[in-house]
Parts: C-alpha cells; structure tokens; sequence
C-alpha cells in the first residue's frame, strides 16, 4: 500500500527557524503510512507576473512537488498579526499562473508555534481565507497552535513537550483519514 | 509652510502594475501643499531574520523613508482573497528589527484597484489588522476601491475615470486634514 | 429518489428584507430534485446561557429544522462590516448546548445582497470562520454576492434581474452536487 | 476636574458571566479620575429595522449613554471563533438609524476572558473591523485577554490573578491618557 506523501513548508527562511523545527518534528510523529516531505522556501523569489511566462525553476519544482502530494503541510509563522510574507509569496506564486493553480482540491493543515501563549492564531485565520480561494480542502481540526516556543523545543532543536507532540500526533493520523476519506 | 510628504508603495512589482498607476495617478489628484513620492519594492528580498544584523540596504532605505515621511499611502492588490505576498513581506521587513519599526504611529491610507467589482476588499480589511500590529493610525474613510480595472484606465495607463478620480481626490485631502489634526 | 432538503434563513427580522427576499427567489431557481424551506427567525430569543437548560421552543424548532436537513442556506446582511448580529445570535443558539451543535458536518452555502458594489463581502468572510469553528463543509464557489439592489428586485420583491438569478442557479445546482459528494 | 466616565457593556446575558465579571474588575482597578458604569444589555431586543421609527426604549437608553460618555469598554466573549451574536446585536442597534450612530469618534478598548489560552481573539479581530466601520477610535495596546478563567476568578467572581489585575490596570490608565489625548 503506498504511503499518503504529504508536502511540507514553513513560512521563515532563517536557519533556527522554530516552523522547520516543526515539520522536523512532526516527521518523526507522523503515523505508519504516512511520509513528510519538507522543502525549503529559500530559492523562491519575489512574485512578479512578468516572469509568469518562464516560471523560475525554484517555483515551477515547488509546484510540481505541491501537485504530486497527496496533502500539504504548512507551518505558519505569525508576523505583524497575521502570517508572514515569506509564506503568502510563496501561495501566490504557486497558485500561478491563472487556471493553473498546484493547490486546487489539495487536503491541507496548519501548525504554529509561537514565542507566547496566542501566536499563531492570528496567522492560521487569515490564512484560512487564503485556502478557501485557493479550494484546497481545509482540515480545521484539530488545530495545532503550539506554545511558548521557549518551553517546547531543546537546545538541539528538537521538540520534547510531550503535549505538544501528542497534539501533533492527533492532527496527523487524523490528517490521514481526511485525506483517506477523500479518495474513491 | 512645508509640504505633507506621503511615501507611497505598491504590493506588485510587474511592470504594468495597476496599483503603481494607481500611485502615479494619486501624484496627480494630491492637494496642494501634499508630494507624493513614489517607491518600488522591486529590491527588497525575501525577509529573513538571520539578515538582520546587517540590514540589506534596500531594506535600509525603505525603513528611512518610510520614517522621513508624514504618512504613507499603500497601494493593495488583492491575490487569493488576501493581500499580496511582496506587500506583506516588505512590511515585515519595515517593521524589524523587534523595536525599530519604521511604522510606529505613521498615519496611513490604502488604495485597491481590481479587475472586477469587489476586489481589494479582502485584501485591505486583511492588511488594516496588520496596520493595528504596526501602531500605525489608520484613516478609515473614505475608502478608495477602484474597478472594473478594464474601465478606468486608458491605454497609457491614466486614469481617465472621473468617479474613481474623486474618491482619490477625497481621499488624499482628507488625509493632509488627518494628518495636520495629529500634529501639536 | 428523495428531494435534497435546504433549509434556509436569513439573518434580518424586517419584513421587507432584502435577504428573504433572496431566499424566497432561490426557492424558484433551485434545480429540480431540491426543495428549500424558509425560516424566519422572528422568535429567536438573545442568547442566554442560562436558558439552556430548558431550551426556547422557537430554537429547539430551530435546531431540529437544521438537523433534519441536507444542508443549509445562509442569507447574510452586512451590517457595520460584518453579519448582523441577528444571524450570529441564531447560530449561536443552534450550536449550543456544548456538543450538541445542529450544525455539525452540515453543507453550507451564503448568500448576500446589498444595496452598493461591495456588500456582503465583510459579511461572508467573517462568517466563514465561524462556519470553521462550527465543522460545517463549505462550498465556497460559485460565491452569491448580488447588488445594487435597487437593481435587481422589482417593486413587489421579484428578482427580476437576470445576471443575478443565474448567479443563484449556478451555486444551487452546483451544491445539489456538492451535497450528494458528501454521501455514502 | 471632571472624571473620565467610561462606558462598559459585556457581551453575554446569563447571570454569572465572565464578562460581567471582567467589568465590575475593571471598576475597581481604574486609574483615579476614572468611572466605569456598567451595563447590562437584557433589555435590548433582536434588531429589527422596522422598529427604527419608534426606537424601543432599552436602545434608546443604550444609545444616550454611550453618547454621553468619554469612552467605551466592550468586554467581549468568544463564541464560535467571533464575538457572540448579543454583543454585535446590541452593536447593530446602536448604530442606528443611519446618520444617528451613538459610537462615531468614541474611543474604545477590548477585554476578553476564556476557559482556555487563545480565546478572545478571534472575536476581538473581528470586532476591530466593526469598530473601523463605525468610525470608533481603537486604543490597540495593550490588548487584555484574560485566560484560562479558571486560574483568575475566585468563587466569588472576583479577579484574584495579579498578572491579570495588572493587564488590566495597565490598560485603564493608557485609556485615560489615551481619551485625554484625543481632547483640545
């Protein structure tokens, strides 16, 4: 039986990214059958319709590996009350050109960690209304809003609160239902 | 008696940019005693905090006049139901590093133009929780929707539409009045 | 083959609502096989927590309507940039007590109409959250938004305009599709 | 020197609200020179256009007071990630008729309180663009979302968390400064 591949992104290109960390961790707690794909925004450049004509290739292998999932993963970093640009560029290049969207129909879900106790929150709404136009096919819950990030993740990167992991492991086999139950 | 200075910048980088036509007729239709000095986002990178020990100048210069100006006018496209990825992302980049925002108080406006009728709409009431972020102190009315696009701009890229040039010209000597009253 | 049941109101109480007024005009144009049943929410109490233990017969009606149906039909004003209170103060009632929700997993379509360009927009989006938090599924496309009014109803309260009509034919017909998707 | 007089309302009807709660905190934690007055909004019917001729007396009431004072407190509940349908009903009323709205050019701040760590905020965001409409003047820091409600409150309804008094405090005095700078 072929494992659900589900593509992943953070919306942050800083090395210590606490969104990379998530998907980093989300990997490992991700149930039997399930693979996570991370990609790293970095070579996406800023959108302009100019260039829609030759796609440059960073967007054009983005797209490909949107479209060749089987659900997207995105880990929304919350700047300025809402999610950052970083991570909206990225939507609207890969929701191009016209007519040719990758997100069309895509299952998808969002996580946030956040430095205080609300972050996150103001991202993932908006951000919502961004998928609604793209039609992806949103999971709402349960909804992964992770934090203090200062108390959740080590030194080394790697998340070890244990109730954040085990919210994170919910959303995901229950991401695999969902994706399951869209099928046939 | 020294001129109001409005920083204005476009959330698009295509040559033909209606929102940059937008701005540009906005010059036209200012009060007296208002310069509208116009900006191209076409530099700034992708944000990422790991440069921001050593500003990008681009982003440097941003800041500066952003900080120079009297109040900024921020011409809003609309892409998948929110505001642009390259408009959000040069604000987040204005408003860092933590502290040194380049919006804190600045009186501000935004300008939409659409292709059809309610365009602009989700991108600026997304964009004004935003600007709440920032501190920035928002006139709310009137408010400056323009569209069809297709009827309001000639061939040359002016706008020629008189309906749509009097909400501009409202909207831009409500501000000088705006911006006088938060002053002494 | 049984008739896909809507069940449909309007978050306005006057008598002339231009909501009702819409809901009234879907009844004509749902496609064959879909009957829509109109409820006036005239007899809906304000929300009150301390009720629920004994719930108003106007909403447990309410509620039952709701449960009995194949899916739901909003008529969203807009009133100070968001829903009326009105329409939120029903929903909240039929979500309630805490498990007990009428709404949950029930197909949803909005529509609007206002007397400019734009209205509804302000309305719907909001609403569209909330329909989140609810777990209702939400067909987003094609979306209602119908005005000016003042051009598209006639003086006994027809919707006479053409463009307008097959806006709401599409987006039935359409969620008589949708609806069926959901099942077996 | 005449006091601040602020004006307060919650947002919910049952007798031990949270809300209600928040506000008669608030009373005793206002900077000297300030007053809150509190009311309660079980008078107010559902909205109804074709009462606007003969305004029902509770509105009527509601409306003289908020007109009358120097600022307003909204303590607002979440309910299905917005503000309840009773505080934007209320809202609805008052500003009414067309031209007539009590709420033009007050000064306004939010309060919430929740059983768990995010609540609040998806009904203050929504009702900051209410606010917008209205033409009220949002005091935005600090923002006062009280949560989990079950560490703050005693068995008496008193505020008893320090952290949260002082929220509170904090943003009291700011909105007495924040009124006083709106004056002369």
């Amino acid at each position: 039986m072929p494992k659900v591949r589900v593509f992943a992104f953070a919306g942050s290109l800083r090395k210590g990214s606490l969104h990379k960390k998530l998907i980093e961790a989300s990997k490992g707690l991700a149930p039997e059958g399930m693979e996570i794909n991370a990609y790293d925004l970095k070579d996406i450049p800023p959108y302009n319709m100019d260039l829609e004509d030759a796609m440059p290739s960073a967007v054009a292998d983005f797209k490909k590996r949107i479209a060749e999932s089987d659900g997207v993963l995105m880990a929304v970093p919350e700047h300025n009350f809402s999610f950052s640009g970083v991570m909206k560029n990225a939507i609207d290049w890969a929701s191009r050109p016209y007519g040719e969207s990758a997100f069309d129909g895509k299952p998808v879900i969002l996580q946030s960690v956040s430095p205080g106790r609300m972050g996150g929150s103001r991202a993932q709404y908006h951000l919502r209304q961004v998928l609604g136009a793209l039609s992806m096919i949103q999971m709402q819950f349960p909804e992964v809003f992770i934090g203090p990030a200062g108390d959740v993740f080590d030194e080394s990167g790697a998340l070890t609160d244990e109730r954040a992991s085990e919210q994170i492991r919910k959303q995901l086999a229950a991401f695999k239902e969902f994706i399951a139950g869209r099928g046939d």
